[in-house]
């Protein structure tokens, strides 16, 4: 079907049967057996707590978080001191929002986001924004469902104090290209958060290259643990920003009359941290880079366009986005509403996502009330593409 | 040495090696191969994300996390509806302090807190005494190491709007009576938050016999995975609350005119929960339940008399807290640094911590910069006390 050869990896994955065509992975991704051993390692012969134990077993800890801060920071291109473990992007937006924006943002400031953003880069702005009197700029799409870069620099105005934009949409796959986002952000003195959750899992990410000043992505969409994700920030912002929650861990000093805090970004993670999370996106992040991120993209991108070519010949299938898409593909049948359409593939084994996938602002863009969203992984192969067209063949007839 | 037969599971943990004697658990708890085994299950069998999906497997998986929501309340004497999943004890307080205190406080308002309390049961306070013109207030400790309740009832007026206590210290041990500073709380007309996390561990709980307004715990220091945690609320404060952090799955609607959100709990879960990690903390809260929270406190209170008893009568050693303390016992070596003293413990494989763990002004109070403190779970045995009074005499004699 396409010229990339399958990575073939799914016996990697013990929670996919055989027959199962896993295809919400945008939702959250299925763990391979070397991130389950590295959660159950943690558990189960390697616990102890961290930063404050002054046996070994705790020291040893510590060094493992800490190396998980690190790996972390060089898969993305940052530096270690710039890396905040959090439960997720959305914790991780939220951080920002309520800590550098609060800080930062005046009356008459303005945000600028974008039509396809999900509500995690949404409403903490819109909360931001009600707190500090900023206002919010919403850049539209393009015909094939980009955010529109032309349409973006005309918006922007020295106003803008923060732009905040999804790196993949994950509705429509579609990719933004970050750097020339952040060069246009910078070029009115904005600050620029990307929303990495779909773009980490399916592309290489340089925040360095890229240029921007925050950068956030969830473990559980990474093949990793859930509860733990990534907020990346430039370490000159961090170092700069007021504490979000406060505890144990983060303080430097406390007393009744005065309360001291520790640097970034020890001071962002207040009380115990999800410590075994950290190991398991460690693997996680282990397992990827076995693989490399460059073919999983290509991997990702064939069956990206052998699902888009297949689909695109059944006539009551409408798709949306653009045809070079990041690992998903959203689409609607005619007629039939998009629950009864994963409904109907769930009978054959084949599981989609179906609903406003966290964007209804896009869904009133597209003009529907939902599509249904097939959305791949390294486990996916074309068979499970094969799997999802005759399925959709199949609603046709039901329908039709 | 006490009348109590040990509980002998430490067969369970396989973290524990024999010959070891962890006394950190009110750090963290280790974990039985119950809750190993539960989390592994949810990654390699049944993993899937919840709420969202149209495929049979989501809907099961939004059925296992749910019924850990119904276990947990059952489990504290709550209602579903009235437990929200957060990270740990910290996030719960930081959330109540964020959403609760920042809409009900006011200038003038207080706040009482007690000299025992652990930074996370501190700092958010401060924080938000900050915003709104709050005052905070103090109430001392008993010479033995209590939340003094009567000194408590001499300070409350009227314009104390809420009260927050450690249900059990994690320096001293010393249990609160929960009940009765709940009515001293509402007496005045204040709510009160009580941080559960090394009570429920210990002791029975049931937050409709305390009559408490929000009650907080860890679920790693309850057997269960770290990344997960409880903030029991009251139905109608919760329901009354404004929402924390916003994104994903906490939202009725969202456009960028206007965004509403849903009913709680789920208002307060944004984003993708900590879906493994809920079932992980069902299966301690199972493990625990098996064995009774009445047995597992009368082990680790026969535990900390042997252990108070022998270190008692080592000249060089002072004990803080009272004699029938929850499971932990803080004490001070004569002219020795507690770093030094649980330095060499872990040369005899006996793992305590020193420092101030995290209640630097409860160290104030002692006079000590840091304790030494050993802290019991269910897997510890009058074995493991041995090894620590020898290494405490080992200490006495290298430094004596």
């Amino acid at each position: 079907m396409s010229g990339a050869a399958p990575l073939d990896v799914v016996a990697d994955f013990p929670a996919i049967p055989v027959g199962w065509a896993y295809l919400d992975t945008a939702a959250t991704s299925q763990k391979p057996q070397p991130v389950i051993d590295a959660i159950a390692r943690g558990y189960a012969e390697t616990y102890a707590t961290v930063h404050r134990g002054v046996y070994q077993r705790s020291a040893d800890m510590t060094l493992a978080y800490e190396a998980a801060r690190r790996k972390v920071a060089t898969f993305i291109g940052g530096n270690p001191d710039e890396i905040v473990f959090v439960r997720g992007a959305t914790e991780g937006i939220n951080l920002v929002a309520a800590s550098w924006a609060a800080q930062q943002l005046r009356p008459g400031d303005r945000i600028l986001l974008s039509q396809l953003e999900h509500h995690s880069n949404i409403v903490p702005w819109q909360v931001a924004a009600e707190r500090t009197g900023a206002a919010i700029d919403v850049v539209p799409l393009t015909p094939d469902g980009r955010i529109d870069l032309e349409a973006m620099a005309a918006m922007l105005t020295p106003q803008h104090k923060l732009v905040a934009l999804a790196h993949v949409s994950n509705v429509l796959g579609s990719v933004l290209d970050a750097r020339a986002a952040t060069e246009l952000a910078h070029g009115v003195g904005a600050k620029i958060l990307i929303d990495g959750c779909q773009a980490v899992p399916r592309l290489p990410v340089d925040v360095a290259a890229i240029g921007c000043d925050f950068y956030v992505f969830s473990g559980h969409k990474l093949y990793g643990p859930t509860g733990i994700g990534v907020l990346w920030g430039r370490a000159e912002l961090l170092e700069a920003m007021p504490p979000y929650q406060t505890g144990g861990s983060m303080i430097d000093r406390v007393s009744f009359a005065q309360t001291t805090y520790a640097p970034a970004p020890t001071r962002f993670e207040a009380g115990t941290p999800h410590i075994v999370g950290a190991l398991g996106l460690a693997a996680a992040i282990d397992y990827v880079e076995t693989i490399g991120l460059d073919r999983i993209h290509e991997h990702e991108t064939a069956l990206v366009r052998q699902a888009r070519a297949a689909l695109g010949r059944i006539n009551s299938v409408r798709l949306f986005g653009p045809d070079d898409a990041a690992g998903i593909v959203s689409f609607a049948v005619e007629g039939v509403h998009p629950h009864d359409v994963g409904t109907i593939l769930d009978e054959g084994q084949v599981a989609i996502r179906a609903g406003h996938h966290c964007a209804q602002p896009l869904m009133d863009v597209l003009d529907v009330p939902a599509t249904a969203r097939a959305s791949f992984g390294v486990y996916n192969g074309p068979g499970d593409i094969e799997r999802l067209v005759a399925g959709i063949e199949r609603v046709s007839r039901i329908f039709g």
